[in-house]
């Protein structure tokens, strides 16, 4: 089948370690061309009862509960690490420092600091380095990108993104991590807004300056009890304080003359994963929405005149680099997919001895922009994007 | 402005008897170029407070109560007939005969029969007649028959059609006169699958044989104690027998081989007046919802490859021929305007010395249609369309 | 029919005068309960020949050719003002001043200080100010407005508002005097986001500071050589200065402490008139498009537990105040009827001896909101609203 | 992990091969608490370079090239049938016979004489049999079922089906072995309509009557020079009959009352995998469509009064059975997804001693009236159900 493998040590077994989980146990059964194919070697965990089941629900050869251990394990190649963001500089240092590859969640540091010297160790050593900005890696972003690649979109004049969820607008639902600033660095600002940052860079370019605003509604909530499987938990009686922000919004300009509009919230009821962008050109439009991940609108007026209207395109029928690899036009797949395809990309990249894209380059670029939007947010002026 | 009028005078001041006289009384306001122009002479009914109120509102010059009187008025050029179906064939006839042209609300008759003798009344008396199947002149339908005719959908294979409403779902709705045979003639059919026959036949072509298949779900109703301006009115405590179906369904096969499916119902929960088709053809499909009915859907596949899907197409920029009268792209019209574009249609006709499109024949070839479903649900067997 | 009429006199006859003048006619027609009612007396336009047959086609019983004149006519109750934005002050500061009613287009002046000279005259004389802001009386919008009021929705987390429009795209669209400062005052930002500010007023309620952003994409266009009926006409050789803006984009804080977005442009390709708008409170959501104006999608979670969703409800059935005096449910209105269901709004007002809503006050707030936004797009700063 | 295991021998490496794969691989994954979990023991397939390279991409620990040696093989508990319809019954009864498990792709036979010999074989034989109706097990419908067996719809009126395809519009499209009788058994009436049939009946319940039409538009095509990887593959230069039909379609009255709709074709062009439904009872109605396969649109009254519509429900949080094993709300899974929770089902019922559901019992009845329906077509009348 392949002609290489390459071990991987993975830290964190919740949300993200079972996506994570479920992309290296899939990719090479679904392109089996792949060159170097991972080898699920090692799970990583605090909890020495949790991460032995995770590792064994999971398919993992066996498990760890120090990640310094992990680390220094021989069998391992790749650090991939899906632990909260306050770890994510010390474990990807030191992984790289150890010669060991270091696949990363986003966003990378909890600040472009901490993202600067990520990405310098890594390049340091020289290992591989990349960054699970997944919705790149969704067919209809990925063809969004070739259309405008292949100038079919003109040039661009708009871009327009929302991640709207609505998981905490209950005042009663608890202060678990990813609601304190110590752990996850920020609320919706990297949690969601990280994720169309990148991809406007993605598909548009570098954002030249932003205008921010930050805002927590509930600035109080009761302290977590006991952690569910999913992101909530049981409350408890004390109250405690929020440290992040609910909602996380900025108005851009990019390099190329394109106007930005950025908006990320967990106050939108009745959004659950509204991950959306819209992109409107000089000779066409696209809109991209997370909750069908299928689908691609397109706009050009290139049919008959007077039949032009947006149309709802199937990305599933290898118009893609992905979708082609799957199941039959219109037999969608899903969102752990998005894991599977950028695994796709990474293993092909070092296959052919390249570093995988996107990579600590692009999550330190992207801590810079969430940094100069919150300090925006803080200065209550537009503020030069600069590294 | 125009260089000739002819005096209505219309019978009905109901929902039908508004939506006309909105009709008469704006058709030269938005299509001045029009070179025959209606006069709201007169307007009858047999309630003389309720007539005279309507006539004031609605803008017509007199009243009348006795509609053999306005036929007999020398004043009046054409009889529009808004009554129920019971009363369309005597007052059809007698107009025609008194040299009157006659406009009919649908289904021209209550059987066939009747209909061919409105028909051959009509044409004997070398007056002008007109149908008032209000849908073909919605300009999305307008403008799926202009993009069939120029070839752009190829051969068609399916015609699917809809009319979904749910206002007598509730088992406690009265016994309304459109519930009942020897007013209505028929229910769902003749009121809904009457329009979808009509549709059909002027977007696809003639029908050869059908299926049919006729229900009444709910067999006995509060008798009506009062009816209110709507569709519906207060119950009474005594039961009566509802003689009409609920809903009405037909399999189809087309002359030009083209398959047909259709449903009327007054039985599906949610949807209003959900009178949909779609067409699919071998070069390109289009959709039609009167729920959204400024957008026609159209999928080809002549834009490049990847990129083809349903595309909602506003038809409001004048790429239809009524459209352009109102207002600029994308600034809808409503439900009104299908009646004001038909008599747009019918006063253009008779401005250059034709008979208005559609009219009695089309009437008539209904008819035979829903007498023909209505035959096979009774034999249950497949009928061949006859005249 | 009404107790009382009004004589109207019309200042303008291209694309607001038609509609203005559709809502004149057909207003008692629709609202026969109306204790005062307009008469169409005098439509005003400088081409004799253009303002002849255009109040011919509208139903006016006569034309003036000067407004000074149409002032000045005795049998003249209201001055209603469509000219373009350059010569609102000075007309209905004259029209008070003689002691007419007034009602003007949007945006009320072409800067915060002429609309508020306008309000105090109008306020001086004593007369009945309105101001055309019909998207109030979208029935959507109306019922979003009651939901709101009646605490549906909850408290109010996020606003979210877009106008699309994309006709001008094209860089050899002609410079028509909607892209003239001198004339129009601005482009996108006055014409569309002046819209979207005046429906959050409405909605959501005053706002307290913004961020705003303008865009002038394409800055030299060909001179017009002849208007069209539209918004468009033909082209010269001759190039000139495109002085307004081509899209304008604003973040916000409410007085409440809800979150405001709001964008306006005429690049968005695909986009004819999407002026929508998203709510988010604590208990529901809200969202409405112009584009679908006869719906509104409603999120709450008052059904059972896992069946919760955006429902797309046809605003169509008299739970407004406005539908119920048109057609049956799922019948839809159009465009126009929001300028007639603000006349009745407005006649309704002045029989009952008020003024009506919205008036010179909301105007002059709107213009305080646009100022507001262009200053902070120079400062390059957060701006508060300062009257 | 689980307590118990069970050998698989799967035949055929196609799509199907793959699907079935995937889900084996898949479904312990994501149900640790299966107490019965599926061994990948082996696959056959008659190309040997084929099945090997299959074997190993999906993997299968072993491989065969004769499935009666499979069949043979003390080492396989079940044996898993997804080679075309025209071997299901020899394999499925040989299999049973030798006391293996028999899960068995739809249509169950290529006519219900044959699926009554697979459903008595096994039934005599004592293992426990399954088919695959995959769309049962997507979480929209599974949760759509719930809904109906609590009551929340009410009593059922409508229901309507369509499965529209456009894969062999093109008349060069060339001759596979599904476009072939002796093979396939029937076109889009086996391999589409088969699974509304199914859904109808996990849904609503029996049918006692049907009135059926079949057509084939393109009766002769090239001649298949190779296959490809997906449904088609060359043309050669010789035409070759259709032995199928290309639409397949039938009205439909059940036992309970409801009336239903079904339509399958592949000559819908732009539809490529529209496999919808919409039932509509005295209480609710829902809709699935398998192009948006997380979502079920949902509407009820018990909303207030004047909010009512049709509401966008994501299936994904685990109101199902199925959703809460996968991603956090709005999280999406796909297509494959539907044969894992297939397994789930089917192990879960193996673990307590329980024969799968759906089952033979499930695909005898479905053939009864996929063959009823054909008759129909024939007979030109309505054909009662008969067993």
């Amino acid at each position: 089948m392949a002609t290489k493998t390459m071990n991987v040590g993975m830290i964190g077994y919740k949300f993200m370690g079972k996506a994570h989980s479920n992309a290296y146990r899939q990719v090479a059964r679904f392109f089996p061309e792949l060159q170097v194919v991972p080898v699920m070697k090692a799970l990583c965990g605090r909890d020495e009862a949790g991460v032995k089941k995770a590792a064994d629900t999971f398919g993992w050869e066996s498990y760890e509960t120090d990640w310094r251990k992990l680390i220094a394990r021989p069998d391992i190649d790749i650090i991939d690490i899906g632990a909260p963001g306050n770890m994510h500089a010390e474990i990807a240092i030191a992984a790289a420092q150890a010669g060991k590859h270091v696949f990363c969640e986003k966003p990378l540091g909890n600040s472009a600091e901490e993202a600067k010297r990520m990405l310098d160790a890594a390049v340091a050593a020289g290992v591989y380095h990349m960054i699970w900005f997944n919705y790149r890696a969704n067919p209809a972003v990925s063809y969004a990108k070739k259309l405008i690649t292949d100038g079919y979109l003109g040039k661009i004049y708009h871009w327009r993104a929302l991640f709207l969820q609505d998981w905490i607008v209950d005042p009663q639902f608890p202060l678990v991590w990813r609601l304190q600033k110590e752990v996850a660095g920020s609320g919706s600002h990297g949690d969601l807004l990280a994720h169309c940052l990148d991809t406007a860079r993605y598909l548009v370019g570098e954002i030249a300056e932003v205008s921010g605003l930050l805002e927590t509604f509930i600035k109080q909530r009761p302290e977590l009890a006991e952690s569910d499987d999913r992101l909530g938990g049981k409350a408890s009686d004390t109250m405690g304080e929020v440290t992040v922000d609910d909602a996380s919004l900025a108005l851009a300009r990019f390099e190329n003359g394109a106007l930005g509009t950025f908006e990320a919230t967990r106050f939108a009821l009745g959004r659950k994963n509204h991950n959306r962008f819209e992109i409107n050109g000089s000779k066409g439009s696209v809109v991209f929405n997370a909750e069908r991940p299928n689908e691609l609108e397109i706009y050009t007026e290139d049919t008959l005149a007077g039949t032009h209207g947006f149309r709802t395109v199937s990305v599933t029928s290898g118009q893609d680099r992905y979708t082609g690899h799957y199941w039959p036009t219109a037999h969608n797949i899903g969102y752990e997919h998005t894991f599977t395809d950028l695994l796709f990309d990474a293993f092909t990249a070092m296959g052919e001895g390249k570093n995988p894209s996107p990579n600590f380059h692009d999550g330190y670029l992207n801590n810079v922009l969430l940094d100069t939007i919150a300090h925006s947010a803080e200065t209550k002026r537009w503020e030069a994007v600069t590294l």
